[in-house]
């Protein structure tokens, strides 16, 4: 166990916080224990923040309403700690948050942690170093966990599943209130919050508000039982900010009167672990000797219509199952 | 080898395919080494039937859409089967579309085949079964395979993996167009039917059908690079239907021509064979002995935030892994 970082979490200085976080990114087995051991170590101190999802389309401006949104926060005399879930960072070779200069306030501001958190590829899924960044974050006193969501689909879902509530960013013109019921967003947001209010007309605002109203409606109550609100915010002019904190209140308040708030971070565990505990079962198959050139041999046979696809799998699965 | 159903379905015999379709639902593992080489038998055989889905809420008129649909298309000399993915049939211990008398026109029609096919809790999930009651029918001769969707979510989901195209039901009013887009099913479905048209004024349809092309253009281009059409039909009065055949023959005409045809079964092929294979993995390990308890003990010690659900789940893994 590497003593220095934990007590440096604790401690809540920012440059182990970030070490320990690329310690939790490593993929060398070496780092991995480490990076379990030190997960474990601090999870008596973290589980306190509010962990709030940040999701929407390309443009809406997530990052600059998470810049004046974070600090306004701070300036409530909280801690803020923003993590982004991004499955493309693999493939770029860096993360979208790690260009900090788009959170100028933010990153200047010493109650405020920005850090992103690359997650491809990785054993579990989209969005497992995200949740361990989390914890760390918890245990150095963060006591707001924004994360943002980068690119399209998988993350949306990933973020979800580890947080408590999540917030939908729109603006007003193009349907995107269309385009977040479709990729199914709409129906699980808590708060969706109109952006870059003082860019339209109040009639278009409006418009849209009502439309997202309507929609909205026609979606089953959620888990939570809690109404999800519409909010319009400029973030460049720092308006809307304050009835977005009262709406996150109200929620939190709802959620853990109801036991919403408990019984879903128990879910999230177990599930967490189920899925965990599945890729390394597959993997550890799939890795089996002999695995690939079995399932090439029967995909072959499979698409010359020789045997069906059930009875491939069942020949694979013979081939490769350790035998009595 | 069963010879006899063999010979019943390549001579038509619909009692036969039939008992076939049974001998394929049966979870008896007897039975299931019967069905698997019964399938394997019929494949040279099958393959050669237009595969189409029919997904909608409950409501817009489904069984009477088909009964309609398919008495039309037996008219124009094909022969039509019609099968059911049911995923509530193991809860309700029975299928839908076992009330015959839903379908009164094709349940009397010689050129018809009807057939629930109850698939809940089978290995390889919601649809296994259909999709080898569909390779039946095709060896039986039938042009075209009619796939009802029943219920919701996983039986849309799955009808699109084992089908060419895929008929999307709805009716004027209540924003049904909203709730089809919401579910994430229009964006994948190649044909819109308006069913019950006759029962709406014309200015009602003609709204419908606007909004649904207006939602449909926000949508990325298919794969199958063919246009979504929208269509009025009332199955009542038996108008529309010839404009939903044409529809559906140049659909696949387009998709011969551009390959997605054949490119599309290949790839429904190979995922059929992937998720039974994952399925067969995950269920001889989790079966392993000891599994449930390690389970059991580390969950509550997750839930207690003992330790994280990632080492839980290596620990768990560790526990069930064959030792060397």
């Amino acid at each position: 166990m590497n003593q220095t970082l934990l007590n440096g979490i604790l401690d809540g200085d920012r440059v182990l916080l970030s070490k320990a976080i690329t310690l939790i990114e490593s993929r060398k087995s070496s780092d991995r224990e480490q990076a379990y051991q030190l997960v474990n170590a601090v999870l008596p101190y973290s589980g306190n923040s509010m962990r709030i999802g940040i999701t929407g389309s390309p443009g809406v401006g997530k990052s600059t309403f998470i810049d004046s949104f974070g600090d306004f926060l701070t300036k409530l005399g909280y801690k803020v700690a923003v993590l982004a879930i991004d499955p493309s960072s693999n493939i770029s070779g860096g993360s979208i948050l790690g260009d900090k200069t788009r959170m100028e306030r933010l990153a200047a501001n010493a109650n405020a942690f920005v850090r992103p958190s690359p997650t491809s590829g990785e054993l579990g899924g989209v969005g497992q170093r995200t949740y361990e960044a989390m914890l760390l974050c918890e245990a150095a006193g963060y006591d707001i966990v924004l994360i943002e969501t980068v690119g399209v689909g998988q993350s949306e879902i990933a973020v979800r599943e580890i947080v408590d509530m999540v917030l939908f960013l729109t603006i007003a013109g193009s349907g995107d209130e269309l385009q977040g019921i479709k990729r199914g967003i709409m129906e699980t947001v808590d708060l969706v919050v109109v952006n870059k209010a003082d860019l339209f007309e109040k009639r278009k605002i409006a418009e849209l508000k009502e439309n997202l109203k309507y929609a909205l409606h026609l979606f089953p109550e959620k888990q939570s039982q809690q109404k999800t609100n519409v909010i319009a915010v400029s973030a460049i002019e720092d308006t809307g900010l304050k009835q977005v904190w009262e709406s996150i209140e109200g929620y939190f308040k709802g959620i853990k009167e109801n036991l919403f708030y408990i019984e879903n971070r128990k879910v999230q565990k177990v599930s967490w672990m189920k899925k965990t505990l599945h890729s390394l079962i597959l993997d550890s198959l799939l890795q089996t000797s002999g695995f690939k050139s079995s399932f090439e041999k029967f995909e072959q046979e499979v698409l010359l219509d020789k045997i069906s696809p059930t009875e491939a799998a069942l020949k694979i699965f013979n081939e490769i199952s350790p035998k009595d």
